[in-house]
């Protein structure tokens, strides 16, 4: 746990189709499946509107104004991950901008989800590069403290295992131990299978009320209707 | 005040078409018209942009992580209502997604306000059901503690009786008494009739200085002009 | 520093072709040309999307909820300019509205870097008048006590004197003393004439490790790599 | 409600007796026996520990940065009471000092609840007179604009009316409405009686899961011992 | 990892002696013997002052607003245990007062560090029962979802597994993983037994920049000293 | 301004007699005396109670989690001097301990001022060492990167050249410009001296209203009395 100044070249990640068909399912469909956990806090936001992702965590402990480890945690890409990074003290800096993201994405990175600040938001845009981030900041950083790359991480307040699967959307970001992934998916599935269904029943006008048989228990809570 | 447990089924709604003329002025000519009071905290923001809406307002007072007062409220609601919603404790859980918005929407819903957060938020876009919320979050919430319904709350520092008129654009959130819609509506319409005299002297080049008859108080003030 | 109830009429304006030719390189980009410093505060957020622009500042102290000086400021500008405020006390207030944005683009204003509240921001990005604020709020405010207009100031963090240069998109906001803008020009422009390059290496899967020669110091650091 | 530029001189308090007797309970017990409604925000903090209070309201609307109407609300204290104040919008500023805190305690006040700033830290604590406040401030204010005294205002979240019963110690500040002030405080008490009864069989080693006979109910809902 | 409705009743709690040799080093030494990682946020502030405490965790995860975890991890509590508590999303709640302080302390626990709200924070300072919270809240919470006990949890941004050390003061909280703690006694004693020579030479008027031989660095970096 | 890598080691400094004699007046009474200008943001919290102190200002600017240029500071202090320091970007890091300050207080410190954390904060008050920070946090720093020393720097949104006055107590932190502080004084002198009348006459139960004539301005806006 949090070891300082090293890199894990291999890591378990989650199965890859699996963790690509989580992307569908959204992040507030997944987070219920998994049982309501694993959720990064809501300040983590989207720099995009409409992008909804999935890909297995590369993780990254950096130091305050210092990106050093983000070049390092490069030539551990491989497609289908998404980068996940944290910093050792709350820090707003800029620690990602269009040079890196070109990297990145060269790389076959699917996405950034940093508990810090970024810059070049509008080529990032322009380019497809997803981020979600706590800040946005023109502040660049230094290249002068080890951190370290693949270790477990708290960012956002979510412990995040390498491997394991990131879904990311504009409700937010949360994790999913690669242990759970084929569990969850399944889950998650069955879940939207009833949404369908449930949609139709309330857009025609059906109460959750009825649909959900609410009623007694609300009663026996002790719900009072007043005229 | 603060009854818990107790939905009002008949409420007195502020006059719908008084209601409805509200929109176009705006959150910024209403809360002018109305004295500047009734608005909410800024932390209140849309979820999408350039949407105006009023209605009257249905309210919901809700407990910390539970959402079972939003169904309930759901067959309170009439065309024209905008759904008002805060907890008794500050909460970021998303205690609205894309099924509530189907159920609200049929019942004539006209958006949603409230302190706390929503998710499904890509959807909610789609389906053009507006929401000015707290947080954005994946969280969902369990039905387990009574609230109520149709009580006088206060949201996001604002206090919104039932029946209350709410205007919301993407500059924020107001509430109109119901007493004092007609009032408010002829105020902020004689406002608005004058802005767009106002506007074309300024385009022209005319100095709000000279236009509001500014230089003199200014002077009496004491103000220094140096060279 | 920090005069009350004056108006500086005659300020130092930074060369206006250099001033202008900032915009293009952003503000991060001219952040670090000038050393990572001169950074207003990341809670500066535009209310538009995808613009970039500078000019020189015309800076305006105003009062908790009273926006008198944004008129007395109005007069002062310049084509090229931008105006920047800030208030002697943290105010959400909305200083700021499709009326004075009429005038202050009458006038040749380029933009608002407000650290307060701004409204009608739906109508200032019809009118294409683009705003950096630290909040948005239908609230108004008053017209009774006196600030100053053109005195330098400090505004989200940065300390902005007159005729500094300003450089705003949606990374940030910078301010670029007007002494040091020729400099920091040339030493931006030299920085952005490596991108290019960089851009194509790293597109073409060349790490930064390498591009940067990181790899030694890295290995001197201390950095492991563990299989 | 919400009312500019009047003073109700004509309040209807709390019984005194009443209003006196929920100081000894304490702003826990007191909110619980109301069933868990009235409380002010947690960022309500006193600048003084280990005081009690309680008294009946005098309310203050106030502008921002202008504490004008909290000389008009000192004349209309009467011993016994607590004065509440807060502002049409956020704002830090030091509205209140050891002036104003001799005038209020030379006509009866017990304490000041503010949404706003207060100065003079040191002095107030000297002089015995208890406040919360949502910030300490050395900022001063003007007196230009008028605000409203005795009407019904939000304070940091709690709907406050003239002469409602406040209770404010080291856990934060809950308001009683007048009309429920005498049954709030039979609840607070008969709450109040049971728990040194509590207090003694859970020093003894008693567990709350006994006590309380809480282990059907958890062995109900699912709960799993693991060895 | 975050397992709901389950509680581990043998945990593997780091050597008691260790952990208890730790407080006497404190947070900021600890921390520092750690390689500074391991630390809770910094808005974990203690509700008393002069406390310097550590012991073993026992760790339990809390629904919003609802404490009924708290009275299920009293039973596991051992002499030498702290508590450590957080709640699946932010909540300001007071989980914890007097009462179930009385419990935990006949249990033998030496201090709780919660990630919520706290109440009756009076008594708990009077009951010397230390406590280390996010927030001081009069409100109550109800006893109805599941959470669980003794599982690694997220507290504060700090990853806390079951039988950890936390070492708690003025300055903060640091969890020491139980199979780290002896070698970290090892390296903050050793920090420790440098301090008072330190300190003395420092007192006397040795710089730092000589104590430490900076000047060489520094000179190298470029530090330059204009006269 | 905002040069980097520079130690300034020739300094301006107030007069001593003058900036000694600001204490005694308070932060409050010498903000007042400034018109208002020149107050450091609220969150500049004393970690001790009940102390007031002024000095000069040694400044220093720091980079993100590196105290570096504090050890460098350090040598510049002379008997008198308030060292203040601030940070390129937020951060709440432990900038300053125990050893520090043994040194600061040994080369004649007052104070430290810092726009960031500090620790050791039993031991500092235990010093007499009093600090206005914006964070309390365990976490150290490291010694990397260059910041300066005596140059210019805005701290807490407030502008401090070296050699300016800062006077600090339990309501805040202010900058007197050195230029300004001869006649700072003798206005708060001034106003200091009209206080203890006014206290005696509110505390007899003379109204503010009456004493400072409030009656007919107030009439004059408008002000209603209903009863």
């Amino acid at each position: 746990m949090y070891e300082l100044g090293v890199v894990y070249r291999h890591i378990q990640r989650a199965d890859r189709a699996t963790a690509e068909a989580l992307a569908a399912l959204g992040s507030a469909t997944v987070h219920e499946a998994m049982g309501r956990v694993g959720l990064m806090k809501p300040y983590m936001r989207p720099i995009q509107t409409g992008v909804q992702v999935s890909g297995t965590a590369v993780t990254v402990l950096l130091q305050p104004g210092d990106n050093w480890m983000m070049h390092v945690a490069a030539e551990q890409i491989q497609p289908g991950d998404i980068v996940v990074a944290t910093v050792t003290a709350e820090c707003s800096d800029g620690y990602f901008g269009d040079l890196l993201a070109t990297s990145f994405q060269a790389r076959g990175a699917r996405a950034l989800i940093i508990e810090a600040g970024v810059r070049d938001v509008k080529t990032l845009k322009e380019m497809n590069f997803p981020v979600w981030s706590r800040y946005i900041s023109s502040k660049g950083t230094i290249k002068a403290t080890l951190g370290s790359v693949n270790i477990p991480i708290v960012c956002a307040g979510a412990y995040v295992t390498p491997g394991d699967v990131i879904v990311a959307d504009d409700d937010g970001v949360v994790c999913v131990p690669a242990a759970r992934a084929v569990e969850t998916l399944a889950a998650a599935q069955k879940r939207e299978s009833f949404e369908g269904e449930k949609r139709e029943k309330l857009a025609s006008g059906v109460l959750g009320l009825d649909m959900y048989k609410m009623r007694e228990p609300l009663a026996a809570a002790g719900l009072r209707y007043i005229d």
